[in-house]
């Protein structure tokens, strides 16, 4: 048994991640602890801060600024800068990609990283945009876990006519990780994603805003007495502002989409609510319970 | 120093606790936990498997589903029901109240529970209404927790005129169980438990609702997939439906206002996403993230 897996190869020989903040660093850090996802690791962050502290605590192997010259040699380049800087990204990478390597993203939003990034993906380069649907309301090389993505899923978007083999490649590594895959059409991940992570987010960080707007003593004493509600809803609302400013901004129609549906149910809720609609308003409460206990029997809560 | 505290009285001889549920089964267990509060907890709910439970798990001296009787010769009684009960539970436990006895509630609503119990409230009784900032998702008497309120605030309403000492008495009482108190105007807390709590809450039932409504497979994968945001939201929305039903319909119009004022931003918000503009989302999500510091400063989060 130890020989054989000390014979196993490793997915990747030179895997760069691009990014190394939340979620490239859980890669990194899980990469180390559970072996068998690559030989060796280069860090590239524009950041000169998160470069020095990924440095110190030896998430990798090479640490660069560059990313054309990180990725020179690689068989595995993993994007996990917020999404807006994936089409400059990509552009900057594409002449320096290696024939054969397998390239990948984290980003929150598929279809508008695919429009950014396939323009530029080379004809011998296989691309495989993936999510994993994992997080916690930090962000820097510190917030990473190596058990980020243990028990959850990580959902893979590759455009038709992906060779199976680099699917393969970046599936294998997410299960490595103790995540799931499942694969899926772009635009209907973006719908997905858009319910149960993008527009809770909007509506989080909505509510906080509202809250601060209110007249300076009920102001402070909404931060004193905040309730589990509201609390919960600012600890969501911690997230990092560029990453999310990019997600709403490339998810755009699908977060549109929902939000305009949820208004409408809420204006519906609070007119129950004027009229003193006791059953209305029962009803929608006990159908919330019901959701939860599924989630629970599902073991995703 | 064990000498003073054998000999200091607790603060009721004979507490009845109305509504057995995760508020009332707390303030037993912490009674319990911490000494002083009373030196018997009589127990009444209209839930013959609460009481039953009640009894089983030993969280009071005497149990009984009717409140006239239990009220007989306190002098202490706090209601611990749904706010929609209130009304009724004053005018059949009026006539039986003991001169002398401290009446209190813990009501997530408070002028709705003023205008439904003070005309009510014998000449020679005392109405101390609070509200205590705490709770979990679960229900029932086998939800409780003795320290629950630790670390915690209790807000009290007393209407002008409530005699001091009932109000101390009542104050103690939430010391003892571990939560700061503070003193404010009925219509003022309202506003702001409307905003922190209630408001959150209609959002949570509304936005599981939605994700339900979705077409078939979307649902599901909704379910499957659900992120961190979606998760929380339905956590939050798992409270039990009659106490919320009972608080919406009972703090209607401050609810309703902070409704209003948090659709009007959300709207704002969708009208920037709609626009691409950069600045005024990353600007909000900013500021959200400063009012979560505020709330980890200030040891709320
Ligand atoms: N957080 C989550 O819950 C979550 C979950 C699933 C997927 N994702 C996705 O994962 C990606 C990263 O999120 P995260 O939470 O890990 O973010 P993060 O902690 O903020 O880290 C992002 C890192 O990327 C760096 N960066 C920015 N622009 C860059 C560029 N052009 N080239 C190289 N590095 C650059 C950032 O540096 P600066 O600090 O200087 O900007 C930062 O160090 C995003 O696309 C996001 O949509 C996030
Ligand atoms: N949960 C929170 O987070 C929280 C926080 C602060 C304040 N509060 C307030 O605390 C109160 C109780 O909430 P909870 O969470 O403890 O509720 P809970 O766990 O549902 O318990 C309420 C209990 O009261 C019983 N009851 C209902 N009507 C009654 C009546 N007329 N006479 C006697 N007992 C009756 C219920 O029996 P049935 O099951 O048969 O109805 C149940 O056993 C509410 O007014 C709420 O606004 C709640």
């Amino acid at each position: 048994m130890f020989m054989v897996e000390r014979m196993v190869e490793p997915i990747f020989k030179r895997l760069v991640i691009i990014g190394i903040g939340l979620i490239g660093s859980s890669i990194t850090r899980g990469a180390r602890a559970y072996g068998g996802i690559a030989d060796k690791i280069v860090i590239c962050d524009t950041s000169p801060a998160a470069l020095a502290r990924a440095e110190e605590l030896g998430l990798g192997d090479e640490y660069t600024s560059d990313p054309a010259k990180a990725v020179a040699g690689a068989d595995g380049v993993i994007l996990c800068a917020p999404v807006g800087t994936y089409a400059a990204l990509a552009q900057a990478i594409a002449p320096h990609l290696a024939p054969g390597c397998v390239l990948s993203d984290v980003g929150s939003t598929k279809q508008s990283v695919m429009q950014d990034i396939t323009p530029f993906v080379p004809a011998n380069v296989a691309f495989v945009p993936a999510h994993p649907i994992a997080g916690t309301e930090f962000s820097g090389p510190d917030a990473g876990l190596a058990d980020l993505f243990r028990g959850r899923w990580s959902l893979l978007t590759p455009p038709a006519g992906t060779a199976e083999a680099a699917i393969v490649k970046i599936e294998t590594m997410w299960k490595i990780l103790g995540a799931q895959t499942a694969r899926m059409d772009a635009a209907h991940h973006d719908r997905v994603i858009a319910i149960v992570s993008h527009l809770p987010h909007l509506i989080a960080f909505t509510i906080c805003g509202t809250a601060d707007d209110l007249a300076g003593e009920t102001r402070g004493e909404v931060l004193q007495f905040a309730a589990s509600g509201f609390r919960d809803f600012t600890r969501i609302a911690a997230s990092d502002p560029v990453m999310w400013r990019d997600i709403f901004l490339n998810n755009k129609d699908a977060l549109l989409e929902m939000f305009a549906r949820f208004s409408e149910d809420a204006q519906a809720m609070a007119r129950a609510v004027r009229k003193g609609d006791a059953d209305y308003i029962e009803d929608k409460i006990n159908r919330s319970r019901k959701i939860r206990k599924s989630l629970i029997d599902i073991k995703q809560a």
